[in-house]
């Protein structure tokens, strides 16, 4: 097997979020699922836009978030997504490229603008998603580069590659290209709604093509319809080599075969907004898994990433992850 | 004299803030003076972009910072300034309407993009600016309407305007129609290399035509070359109906005919980024005398204004000043 250049190479939906504070009552004026991510159309997002108040603009969709964090703690990483020739998906490029991630996909220079996540998010610091996935739309199997992915020691995939139809030809290609380089693939489930929108695609996955998974505990129950996380600890048990299992304050679980870990979430002083909590964690626990440390410890590298991240407005580390883990691990 | 429907118009650049963290390496190796704002022009603001680090986008421009802060208080406000019809110009407009804000200046339909200005927050939290001007060199006599003008009690004007030379001609219309209103004018001196740029005629300005006078230290010694606060003190006085003077972390001084106040500071437990600091005092001190408040009020509720904005990344308020002034000042 020839050499890794990067730790983790990550596809997934090239996003800007658009973050706002709102109160519960435009949850329910909008309809929307507390905590959930929806798909909205362009006329739908101006509409939203509309009821929003004054908000702040950040890089990220999920495994971009993921990829972030883990050039943060000091991982080498590549990503795949995405944007259009405007401002938001210059934006976009300069966050990525600005953490030394390797990002090479050619932005679309027409059709539709880069993807525009609105986040609101309510006094209980949980955040509500409605995505326009705008040029995400044209991620294609032609994005996805053979030797980027043989390079990568890992690649990562998000669940919301399911949804626009050529990305989700670009997630099979990759995870082919890296099983045929000896490489390992792992997915994060991103949303129960979305678990529930391509269940058995996912049940098929997850058996067959899954090394390393992450889920939450409403997509990993979503995932095997059960009511709880016991249940589902049990179904995934076996299924991947490893499966990594997040439970907001209650901390994670991960299991490998034989091998069971429960590991608390690290303390947090004040929690602002838990968008982009899970990819935080991924991302931790990516980078100790890619060093080759135990299990427990990955867990915990998640859990010191994430308590980052929900301590701020906004999905990707405000500090350098690589100074908090010195900080915290020594 | 007919009824006003806003407290304060601000007239002023209407620009997307792009903040970064930085080292003070970075200041050096780009020749920066830190705290400053230095014009740039967009070959520049690219190359510069590109040696940032992650950033986030929020709203920014002095004087609109000024009207945002004034509307989050429940103050009623328009603004003037002019944005290109493109993704962050739509930004800019939303952020403010957001807020409850008349916002009409039409949009420029071709031409140089929304105004950005580039900010490094280095670790003291002290921010160090570069503007790209864009479409703001677009705004013109035009712009102002004096209907709107006349139906403000105060039109606030940022001294930034004196950069793009329409702007300036903007500015002088509108100081005229307000006083031929009846109404007042109030003017910030934004910087002290800007007041460097226009001191002859800021002298002037602040002799003939501003009543209410907003400068910082660096500002008010710039203006008059004097090198102690206390000999500019001395200089303003009586130069202008009210003068309010903003000293960091001392608090400020305000000066009216022969009324003196010396208002401390409000506590802060963790100073972020000091961007906007000197646009939220304004904000609140404008609140407070629009509602006929005594000086001293004027300037604590400015105090507690700046206290939020500097406890967190970006010039606006990321919590309804309302609510905080309630809890404050009851």
């Amino acid at each position: 097997m020839t050499e890794t250049r990067f730790d983790v190479v990550g596809i997934g939906n090239a996003i800007v979020d658009v973050l706002a504070h709102a109160e519960d009552e435009l949850l329910d004026q909008l309809g929307l699922i507390k905590g959930a991510m929806t798909l909205i159309d362009d006329k739908t997002a101006d509409a939203v836009y509309e009821t929003m108040g004054p908000a702040i603009e950040c890089s990220g969709g999920s495994a971009a978030n993921t990829i972030a964090g883990l050039a943060s703690l000091g991982g080498t990483a590549a990503f795949v997504g995405k944007v259009r020739d405007d401002q938001l998906g210059k934006v976009f490029a300069h966050d990525i490229r600005a953490l030394g991630v390797s990002f090479e996909t050619q932005p679309a220079a027409d059709g539709k603008s880069t993807a525009r996540c609105l986040i609101l998010v309510t006094p209980d610091a949980e955040r509500t998603m409605q995505t326009y996935l705008g040029s995400c739309v044209e991620l294609g199997p032609a994005d996805i580069n053979e030797e980027t992915i043989a390079a990568a020691k890992i690649t990562y995939l998000e669940g919301y590659l399911w949804d626009p139809a050529a990305a989700k030809e670009a997630f099979t290609k990759a995870a082919g290209l890296a099983h045929d380089a000896g490489r390992l693939v792992s997915l994060s489930l991103s949303d129960s709604f979305c678990v529930d929108r391509h269940r058995a695609e996912f049940l098929d996955l997850v058996e067959s093509h899954v090394d390393v998974l992450f889920a939450n505990e409403d997509e990993i129950k979503s995932l095997y319809q059960v009511d709880e996380f016991d249940d589902a600890l049990q179904r995934v048990r076996g299924h991947c080599q490893v499966a990594a299992l997040t439970r907001g304050a209650k901390g994670s679980v991960v299991i490998a075969g034989d091998e069971v870990h429960i590991v608390d979430a690290d303390p947090v002083d004040h929690v602002a907004d838990t968008t982009g909590a899970g990819d935080a964690y991924a991302a931790g626990f990516l980078y100790g898994f890619t060093r080759g440390d135990g299990l427990a410890r990955c867990a915990h590298i998640g859990n010191i990433a994430a308590g980052e991240v929900i301590g701020h407005m906004g999905a990707r580390p405000d500090t350098p992850l690589k100074d908090l883990l010195a900080d915290k691990l020594g």
